[in-house]
């Protein structure tokens, strides 16, 4: 048989004539004898030893048999069809347009899509912070830093709970910033609330927990992430006291958002931020305090934590999704004294490093009264574009976090569907859309509530 | 009663005084009852309003209690001792001293400790690279052409199985340099090989396995993640043609690393490549190949991927642990056409950027064949100074990866244990040692393996 190779362009001219080879042998029936090596170097222009060496490499990777008597066949299998990969050029340099972001709080199922299908003329998904970079020449800086300081051994295996020097970071900030009340040693640095909430529930559920409360209404993957590990979400209603903690049923955790209820907007009161910490220390029961934007108040000091009230029941998890960018895959948890456990999956030494700069120079903390003055502003046009343009509608939740709460008298989720259609995205619940303004410049807010005023109308 | 403040240095006057305050509330006993906010504010000098608003948020968040009638009290609750945390300064900027790093392939259970106490003189764990920081200059290029090119919008959520430029840039590495065959849609881009196990293992689950034969001996940690996930593990021999493929019982899926099986340093042999393969097309059972030192072959080409023979049954696992550094964090699964899923924790979206951006320019090629030449130039000189002080020790497995395996003829863990005591940190399995030598520069072999010869005489 006749074996027409192409020598690609990479590498030494063995490896190329092994991929030449690897290539063609794909497209071969099992059992088809190969030309033999001398006939093969001659048509190729290359030694013999050469393909001597190629075919044995191939009988190693068990692409080629060769038998006692000498020849060389292709071996059985069924590769795919799909062969044509191999040997193709990298993929160019070049760093693609934006795909439009998904995974975040606010992504309510099938939400995604229509997002993704174009790029919406006005993103007001509630789970994004302002994506202007504004972070970037600060980070830069941090992590150029952290390159040139960090001794080489560093970069081996990261410290299974998150660097120290991060850890010990976060527990100084977040005692200050959220009156979290912890030790380097309680903290675990993780990827992200999302990525972290597998792990919460193992932990749990190894615990002997079973039933979970969440507030209802909710996070939409919440549920999922609860179902998967096997437990139970029980939804609890809220009110604009936030949880109705008197409503509690039987369970051995609660998910609770008591900062700025996600998505109602209704913050936790005193008495029932008292009641939740009883009833959980009365039963031996969890709760899994989620301060996922509770850094942007607009009309007072934020609220403190709860873990801070109550660090023995508390497990405590923020990130920096809302504050720097969801990118950056940068969180932690706080755990009980009696719970210690490893992060199921460290982020990388170089950028924990980075933010323990960022913090500690007082990056962060500039970034945050920025932001918080910017989306203060970025509410205010909001609700005077609504204000004047859908005047009926009423807006609820407190002055604070990325999102507002508009109330609408149709079905919100086709109100949801068809501010798409009009180059609006957002996010609904039953009765309302959950109204993301963190990347709604001042200026663009009357078209973007122009916008969304015409699809209701429909 | 006289409640005594110290304010603190940062922030505004109102927000220290509530620090202030928090930290003292925690002190005090339930029921206890605040001073006047006008004596207070008298006391430390500052406006009354600025102490009314400070008792206004404790109350908020649950601290303080105000009575209808006038009044305000210590609310009930068990707040833990340790709450002189709050308000302390930050951390210093200063990066520590490296700390031992642990979680990697070669991890003995009890070996991390020994290593932590006081850093060895020859680190020879074979989980390791060289930790010569030689990618970081390539490395802090990609990361800067990344943080000025990358678009704002794309520090949005993830891609939830990758970032599609690294997936693209990773299906035609892989195809290049292991005979991969996948399309990026076939890629998902993981935080290294072992917190992606977890998502191996529950992707498999799903799918009705039960049982995973692992070789024996294996990689200790590997049996506790498949515990974890509710897997039983099944050891299955290894020779020195690899894992004992006739000896496979009934499992649903098999661990293995074929180009060089860890720690033995066996080659799967073609004709065990073939038998497996045939074996799980046969039974409908999933092969998880751990491609985890492959690129490191110094005696011939490194033997191609058993997923480019049969990517319709073979999950595929790498990482940059073993080629750049493991504390990057940064892998990557190749996943058979019928299994689509979402990587559980998305790597940082500029990590997964600079790694794409690194292998395109060639860079990430560069390195490894500098590295190739330094590794062999390491295990030789290592190997030479065994076979001089070490004479009547075997050394087995293929010249390849990061580790050779030194027979000993006492007990092995008990030599490590020794070796520990003499400043050389390595692991062991029955009957040998396995020593690393990729952090061992050759002029120091001598020295490294005088130790380990006092340590075995003893």
């Amino acid at each position: 048989m006749d074996l027409h190779l192409e020598l690609g362009g990479d590498g030494s001219l063995r490896a190329r004539c092994e991929h030449a080879l690897r290539v063609a042998v794909r497209h071969l029936p099992v059992g088809t004898r190969l030309p033999p090596t001398r006939g093969l170097a001659a048509e190729l222009g290359v030694s013999r030893g050469v393909i001597v060496e190629a075919y044995a490499q191939l009988a190693a990777e068990g692409y080629l048999l060769t038998r006692r008597g000498g020849g060389t066949f292709v071996a059985g299998g069924e590769p795919h069809a799909n062969a044509g990969l191999i040997g193709q050029s990298p993929a160019k340099p070049a760093i693609a347009a934006p795909a439009a972001g998904e995974g975040g709080r606010g992504d309510t199922p099938g939400a995604t899509q229509d997002v993704r299908a174009r790029a919406p003329r006005f993103d007001l998904r509630p789970a994004l912070p302002a994506l202007d970079g504004a972070f970037r020449p600060a980070w830069g800086r941090a992590l150029n830093r952290v390159l040139r300081a960090t001794p080489d051994a560093r970069l081996g295996y990261p410290d299974p709970r998150g660097e120290p020097e991060l850890r010990e970071v976060l527990a100084a900030s977040l005692a200050r910033r959220r009156g979290v009340l912890a030790s380097a040693d309680e903290v675990v640095v993780t990827g992200g609330l999302g990525p972290s909430l597998p792990f919460v529930w193992r932990l749990l559920a190894a615990r002997g927990v079973k039933r979970v409360a969440i507030e209802d209404p909710c996070w939409p993957r919440l549920v999922a992430t609860l179902e998967r590990a096997g437990l139970e979400p029980v939804p609890t209603p809220v009110d604009e006291h936030g949880l109705a903690t008197h409503a509690l049923e039987d369970v051995g955790a609660v998910f609770v958002t008591p900062a700025h209820q996600y998505p109602t907007g209704a913050v936790l009161d005193p008495a029932r931020r008292a009641r939740l910490i009883a009833w959980a220390r009365e039963r031996g029961a969890f709760v899994f305090e989620d301060d996922y934007d509770a850094e942007f108040r607009y009309d007072r000091q934020p609220v403190g934590s709860l873990q801070g009230l109550a660090p023995d029941v508390v497990i405590y998890g923020g990130s920096t999704s809302k504050t720097l960018a969801p990118g950056l895959r940068l969180g932690w948890l706080v755990l009980p004294k009696g719970i210690r456990a490893d992060t199921p999956a460290p982020p990388p030494v170089l950028d924990q490093l980075a933010l323990a700069d960022l913090i500690t120079r007082g990056d962060f903390d500039r970034h945050l009264r920025h932001h918080r003055r910017l989306y203060q502003q970025r509410r205010q046009a909001l609700l005077a574009a609504l204000a004047a343009r859908l005047p009926d509608h009423a807006i609820t939740g407190a002055a604070a976090g990325l999102h507002a709460v508009l109330h609408v008298a149709t079905d919100a989720h086709a109100a949801r569907a068809r501010a798409a259609e009009h180059g609006v995205a957002l996010d609904a619940i039953d009765g309302r859309l959950i109204v993301g303004y963190a990347n709604l410049p001042e200026s663009q807010a009357p078209a973007a509530v122009e916008a969304l005023a015409q699809a209701l109308q429909k």
